[in-house]
C-alpha cells in the first residue's frame, strides 16, 4: 500500500476510507482507553491526529511513544470533531520504527536559532525549519517555471574556473593530490563567483538563458547576510537593453513571490505570525508597486539634499553605502528602487559604457529591509570599447580571448542580472540570518555536517 | 517592440502581421534584386528566411552579410512558398549589429567534435550543439517537474564538505588565502562527491526530497564518460524500501525521456539522423519494456553459465566489470536491468544489511549502450548495525555523529539513488563523449573558458 501524505489527505474532499500514513511523533496524550498521537510527516506544516484504541495489540508500547519517534499507521480516515483539523485517523495497526530516547533535543519548547544551527541535521524537524525548506523548494521551482515558460534555457555554467569574473572577489582555490607534478587542470583553478561570462556565450547562441547554481566567496567575515557558499540565479538575454533588463527583473521577482505566496500560504503564515509581523506588508509593498527607477546621479542628489546625517557623506563617484541604499528605498521612496547608470570607475569592465563616456549601463535593485537584491547591467558588446575597458581595468586580454571572440563574431547588445537565491529566501520568509535559510550553511569556521 | 522568437513564429497558426526578429546569419544568397538570408536565433533548430529587397536603405551592407553576423529585422511575416518552412519574413528594416569577419570559425561545413571542443564558447552556434543545450535545458526541467509533481522537495546540499561520502573517491581540496593561519572552515574542506548523507537528514524530516547539483571527482584519467565536474540527481525517500526505490527509478527515467522526446522532437530527430541511427530504437527499448530485476547472485550465475569469454572471469564477491554489465543488459536481456543485493564487502557502509548478513540492499541500473546509469540502495536505518558497519569499513564514527544521530532519533527505513545527469544526456542524445553534452566541460588538463 502506498503511503498517503498528510498534505494529500488535507487537500482531499473525499479521502480514501483506509490509508497508510507515516510520520514523526510531535505530541502524545492519553485518556483511559485511548492514546492521541499528533504526527507530522514533513509534507506540510499541519500535523494529523492519530487515535489509538487500547485494544491495539502493541498498545503498551504505543502508550510509551516519545516526541521524535517514528511510526507508520494503517487506519481509517474520519472527520475530526476537533477544531482546526478536517481529518483524523483511527488506527488499526501501528508500526513503531523507532522510539526516540528521552534526550531527543527537540522537545516541545522553544529553541533559539543559535542552538538549532548546532543541530542542522535535526532542525528541519521543527515547524519553523521544515517550513523554511518547503518554501525554499517552492521558490526554486518558481524560478525554473518562470524562465521555462518564457522560453529561457537553463544552462550549467562551470563551478571550477580559471578566471575571476569580478576581477576582485576573494576566491577559493581548488587542488588535487591525484596529479603529482603541476596542476590538475594545467593551471590554477578556483571556485566560481559568477557564471555570467560563460552565460553570455550561451545567450549569444541560444538567445535567452539562465543559470541557477552554487557560487562561492572566500570572504573571511561573519555577517548575517553572507555565506561562503550560496546559490545564484543569473539570466542573460540577447537583444536586450538595460530598460528591458529592469523590466524582466521586476516581473521575475513579482512572479516568483506571487507563486510562492499562493503555494506556501500555510508555511508563510507562520513567518508572518512568529518571525516578522510586517512580512506580508513587505511582500505586498513589492507586489503592488511599480518599482522606482532613478539614475545613480539622481540618487546622490537625493542623498545630498536629504538633510540626513550619514556616517559616510554621499559623494558622486563613490559606491553607495548600505546606509545610503536604505535611505533611498526605505525612507525616500518606501518601495523597491532600481538605481542605474553608475560611474564606470566603480563597476567591472564588462558593463556597457554610456554615451557620456563616464557612466556604465549598470543597475542595482534596492528593496526595503533587504538592501541590494539584484545587480545587473547591459554588457559591453563593442569589441574596441571592451578592449579599452579591459586595459583600463588591468584585465589580462589573452586570458579572455574567448570572451573577446564573442564580440568579434556576431556580437549584439545584451543584458543580464544576478540574484542571490538565499537573499530572496530571506526576503520571502522574513528570516534575518542567512544561516537559517540554507540547509547546511557554510561560513568561516563552520563546515560541520 | 518585443522580439518574436523563431520558435514562437513557427508554432503560430496566425502570426502577427508585423514582427521584430533577431538572430545570427547562417547563409545568404542573392538574386538580382533580392537577398535571401537564413537566420537562426537559438530558440529552435529551424532557421527563418528573411527576404531583403534591394530598395532597403542599407542594402549595400546587407548584401555583404557574412555567416555568423548578427542582425535584427522588422518585417512582415508571410506564408513561405518554399519547402519545409511555413513562414518567411519580408524585411522592411534590417539593423546590422555585427558583420562577422571572414575568419569566423563556423563556416558552413562539417567540423569535428574535437575541433569544436577548442571553441566551446562558439560551438552552441552550430546546429548540433544548440540542439544539445536545448535538450539539456528540457531534460533539466523534466527532472524538476517530475519530482515537484510527486511532492518531492528540492534541496541544496552543500558543495563544500568535510566528509567523503563514499569513503573512497578522489576529492578536490579547497583552500583560501583569506585565512592566514589554519583553515577557512576550521578544518580541511573538499568538494562534494555526493549529497546523499545530507539528503538523508532532510528526507528524515520532510519525507521525499531530491538534490540536483554539481559534484566532483579528482580522478586523473581521460575517458569519454568521466568529467571532473558533473551534475547529479539524488532523490531520497523516507518510508521507502529497495523495491519501491527501483519502482521510482524506473518511473522517473521513463517519464523524463518521454517528456523530452515530446518537447524536443525536432532536436532529437537530428541526433537520430546524424549522430546515432539507433537512437530512437534505444529510447523505445527503455520506454516500452518493464525493467528486468535480478540479484547480483543471479547475475554472476548468468555470466558463469554464458559460455562467453570475458577478460575477467566473473567471480561471486567481486565487482561486476563493464564487460559483465554489458553482457547482462545488451546480450542476455537486451533491455534495462536492475541488479540488486550486492555482497556487502564491495559496497559502502550506509547500505542496509540484508537478513543473510552477507549482502546489502543495493541496486544498480544497467542500460544497453550506456552501462550503469543509476546506483542506489536502501539505507541502513538500524543504529547498532550501522555502527558495526562503520567500524568494519573503518569510518570515523566521531566525524559522523550527526549521521548516527538520525538513526537514534526517529529513524525509519528509507532509500534513494543517484543518477549522473550528464550520463542521461548521453543516453537521450546518443552523443558518445561526455565533453559534448556539457557547455564548458572540466577534465584533467582542461579548464579554458
Amino acid at each position: 500500500m502506498k503511503r498517503l501524505k498528510i498534505k494529500e489527505i488535507n487537500s482531499c474532499e473525499n479521502p480514501p476510507e483506509k490509508a497508510l500514513i507515516g510520520g514523526w511523533v510531535r505530541t502524545r496524550r492519553d485518556s483511559k482507553t485511548f492514546s492521541f498521537i499528533e504526527i507530522n510527516d514533513g509534507s506540510c506544516l499541519s500535523n494529523i491526529q492519530i487515535i489509538a484504541d487500547s485494544s491495539i495489540e502493541n498498545y503498551d508500547n504505543i502508550a510509551k511513544l516519545t516526541t521524535g519517534s517514528c511510526i507508520s499507521i494503517l487506519g481509517k480516515i474520519v472527520e475530526s470533531p476537533g477544531k482546526g483539523q478536517k481529518w483524523e485517523v483511527q488506527a488499526e495497526k501501528i508500526d513503531i520504527h523507532n522510539n526516540a530516547p528521552e534526550d531527543f533535543p527537540l522537545q516541545k519548547k522553544r529553541h533559539s536559532d543559535e542552538f538549532l544551527r548546532t543541530i542542522a541535521h535535526l532542525r528541519p524537524r521543527t515547524n519553523k525549519f521544515s517550513s523554511v525548506f518547503r518554501i525554499r523548494a517552492e521558490l526554486s521551482q518558481a524560478v525554473h517555471s518562470y524562465f521555462y515558460e518564457k522560453g529561457f534555457r537553463y544552462i550549467h555554467t562551470p563551478i571550477l574556473t580559471a578566471s575571476d569574473c569580478e576581477g576582485a572577489g576573494e576566491m577559493f582555490s581548488v587542488s588535487s593530490d591525484s596529479v603529482k607534478n603541476g596542476f590538475f587542470f594545467s593551471k590554477p583553478a578556483n571556485l566560481t563567483v559568477s557564471g555570467q561570462l560563460e552565460a553570455e556565450m550561451m545567450a549569444l547562441s541560444l538567445g535567452d538563458v539562465y543559470t541557477f547554481g552554487p557560487t562561492f566567496r572566500a570572504e573571511n567575515s561573519n555577517t548575517s547576510r553572507h555565506a561562503a557558499e550560496f546559490w545564484m540565479i543569473e539570466p542573460e538575454m540577447s537583444f536586450c537593453d538595460l530598460e528591458q533588463n529592469m523590466d524582466v527583473a521586476e516581473d521575475f521577482i513579482k512572479n516568483i513571490i506571487t507563486r510562492t505566496r499562493k503555494n506556501c500560504s500555510e508555511d508563510l503564515e507562520l513567518f508572518n505570525r512568529f518571525v516578522d509581523k510586517t512580512l506580508f506588508e513587505t511582500l505586498e509593498n513589492i507586489l503592488e508597486n511599480r518599482f522606482v527607477r532613478i539614475t545613480y546621479k539622481e540618487a546622490v542628489e537625493i542623498l545630498k539634499k536629504s538633510g540626513q546625517k550619514f556616517e559616510y557623506d554621499p559623494v558622486y563617484g563613490a559606491d553607495l553605502q548600505t546606509e545610503h541604499e536604505r535611505f533611498i528605498t526605505e525612507t525616500e521612496f518606501k518601495k523597491p528602487v532600481f538605481v542605474y547608470n553608475y560611474p564606470k570607475n566603480i563597476k567591472p569592465f564588462y558593463m556597457r559604457l554610456n554615451s557620456d563616456n563616464e557612466t556604465v549601463a549598470a543597475m542595482d535593485l534596492l528593496v526595503p529591509k533587504i538592501g541590494e537584491l539584484i545587480g545587473g547591467s547591459q554588457r559591453e558588446e563593442r569589441f574596441d570599447i571592451l578592449q579599452k575597458r579591459m586595459e583600463e581595468c588591468s584585465i589580462n586580454k589573452e586570458e579572455y580571448w574567448w570572451y573577446l571572440d564573442s564580440r568579434k563574431y556576431g556580437s549584439v547588445y545584451h543584458s543580464g542580472f544576478g540574484m542571490g537565491f538565499d537573499r530572496i529566501m530571506m526576503l520571502v520568509t522574513g528570516v534575518s540570518n542567512i544561516r537559517d535559510v540554507i540547509p547546511f550553511p557554510r561560513t568561516p569556521g563552520s563546515i560541520e555536517f
